[in-house]
């Protein structure tokens, strides 16, 4: 019997970056010390009062299903986090929590996109995001972002790529893999110009609370045509629990709801009561200096690789990514990252797992691992270069 | 802006056991005594290795992403269960471990099934499984199973279904709602028959080591175009923790392995360590217990329901369901659900939910609470009906 998946995996490319890993620890496995600079999550612990409150709920047996939109305190706690730390007010009602950020991508995507219907996405962007479109029979486009521009949208390509048949856009702020915080007032641009349109915005702040040197603003609560997309994995440190959430229009609430019921169920109990600590002082001092240490890794590394012949425009204020142009050191940015992991010793993430349109003239560098390393990684780097 | 969601979000029915579960809570917040015999989940408690494990997990770190596929070890415990228990041979390699079955279901479908084909589904049947059918643009096709006929598939009845177009079959053993096992002959006939038409069968077995009087067996490891679908939230008791598992043919692992990356990333971290520990003899042993107790549980209810009337012409050998004949007590079993809950403060969940063809005539008990409980649901039942 000859075995054919369904023609939607051929869509699906997979990570190139994981290539890479599983080379990275093959060479590690024969002795040879390799400094990662392409993995996308914190190296920081989970900080001890979540780890805490996680243990607290398997003692007390919360171990049993959750409603599909989540526990009612954490919903509540999400919401007040906004009006908190923001100033914003959200209705607990329309936060949904789910499985880690792809849930909540999911379900947006699931309750919007028809089949034939567009979604605008960004090159460069998370790879991930097509994907979700695609599996709704939508049809993913994407809009080019201008490194001259410093990422940001610029509104005539908007206007250019848009069509009868667009239904949403998905944009991320800050963004993987550039690391750039969308300005607030062309996001209000966008999401009124799809309002007109009635059409939809998609906003990932799943990096939102990494943002450094300015103050973090969210988006969320002010149009109601935004889905906004979040997550406990990055700033929280909690990417192995899988939990994440959505933020809805009220309009769509019930169908987020029957949809949850239907393709999760729910999102890991003793991970929502783990999450219920997130919010408080003694977690968010943690997190706070979590985030002093990459503001910091970020100043050393943007400079250090500047110095190696990388290029970068701008200063990307959030997430904990660089983007950075690598056309002078090489005009194969795939294999620039398979030569510096050979022979220099340090993973990097290709330009072509972002996009398309410059993949082969940069590459992602992930300051998730210690000061100590990353200089490490540069030194190896400036080695290699002969700088 | 008028918000319009997906024509998709029409498709997919409610669950009705939900607003009597809501009705339910709102007569207990009145201060009425409710006996809950809807609930498709384990009223015991994880056991106590297994939560000793997570917690152990959670103290030691264990909350960064593992790989989409699942930790290596807990791939490997899950096949060497398969040779402890049923004497079967697994590759670890085929292990996919998931948020949850229906992670599991999602990735089946998601590599199997292109827009346009059909799958055949049974009625009565869980009802999520269609939702995942035509999440790929599939179309779902249901092949009445009949009660004379102890709810095991017709071949007369799939041959007939077949078309062109039938890429999968989806079957449960046992089954929810009727506690069904399946015959090992039938399965093996229509794993045959898909394999001759170049198709395959989705066999969800998440109610599987919840057998009771019988030896249970797996369909694992027998046929190349079978998925097994399975969990460990019901025979374990982990529903919380959301972690499930598929097992795949082995050509299309690769491609599980992307569209798992793409959509969920990984299952919960903490909740796979300590999955590891449900294959120890310390937990094996309460949940050995726990299913004697299912067992009894069953054995009173069965005898109990038909002398109010209910009837059921075989006595299921698993799962926690009964699932009985009203018509002798109601032309309309939704409404009969409804009554049961004002009028004699009993839950359960109507036909309705689980299919079409013989929906108003069908009720199904969960026996998810103590025998106490049960002995007092009847009672209260008993008294409703004058009997």
């Amino acid at each position: 019997m000859q075995h054919i998946s369904a023609s939607r995996m051929a869509e699906i490319a997979p990570f190139h970056v994981m290539k890479l890993l599983a080379r990275a620890r093959e060479l590690e496995a024969a002795g040879r010390s390799i400094v990662h600079m392409e993995i996308g999550e914190p190296d920081f612990e989970t900080p001890q009062p979540i780890v805490q409150a996680g243990i607290e709920a398997l003692r007390k047996g919360r171990t049993h299903y959750t409603p599909a939109l989540g526990l009612r305190v954490l919903r509540e706690a999400i919401a007040n986090d906004y009006q908190v730390r923001y100033g914003v007010e959200i209705d607990p009602d329309t936060v949904i929590v789910t499985p880690g950020s792809s849930g909540a991508l999911q379900l947006a995507c699931g309750v919007l996109v028809n089949p034939g219907d567009e979604v605008l996405l960004t090159d460069p962007g998370y790879p991930c995001n097509k994907h979700f479109v695609q599996l709704m029979g939508g049809t993913p486009k994407f809009i080019q972002l201008s490194e001259e521009n410093n990422y940001q949208l610029s509104l005539d390509e908007l206007e250019k790529n848009w069509s009868p048949k667009t239904r949403a856009i998905i944009l991320a702020s800050p963004s993987n893999p550039t690391g750039i915080v969308l300005e607030d007032e062309l996001l209000a641009s966008v999401a009124s110009f799809a309002k007109q349109k009635n059409a939809y915005l998609i906003l990932d702040e799943i990096y939102h609370g990494l943002i450094y040197g300015t103050q973090a603003k969210t988006f969320a609560g002010r149009f109601d045509n935004v889905f906004i997309i979040n997550s406990f994995s990055k700033y929280f440190c909690m990417t192995g629990w899988r939990i994440g959430w959505l933020i809805s229009p009220k309009a769509f609430v019930n169908d987020v709801d029957k949809l949850a019921q239907n393709i999760f169920l729910a999102a890991s109990t003793p991970g929502q009561y783990a999450a219920l600590a997130a919010f408080s002082d003694e977690s968010i001092q943690v997190l706070e200096s979590y985030r002093t240490e990459f503001q910091d890794r970020r100043d050393f590394l943007f400079e250090a690789i500047q110095s190696l012949g990388f290029k970068i425009q701008h200063k990307p204020a959030g997430a904990f990514y660089l983007y950075a142009n690598s056309s002078q050191l090489s005009d194969n940015s795939y294999q620039l990252a398979e030569d510096l992991l050979e022979d220099a010793g340090v993973a990097i993430t290709p330009g072509k797992d972002f996009g398309e349109l410059k993949a082969s003239s940069h590459v992602r560098f992930a300051y998730t691992t210690s000061m100590s390393q990353l200089e490490l990684g540069v030194q190896k780097m400036r080695s290699y270069f002969g700088r």
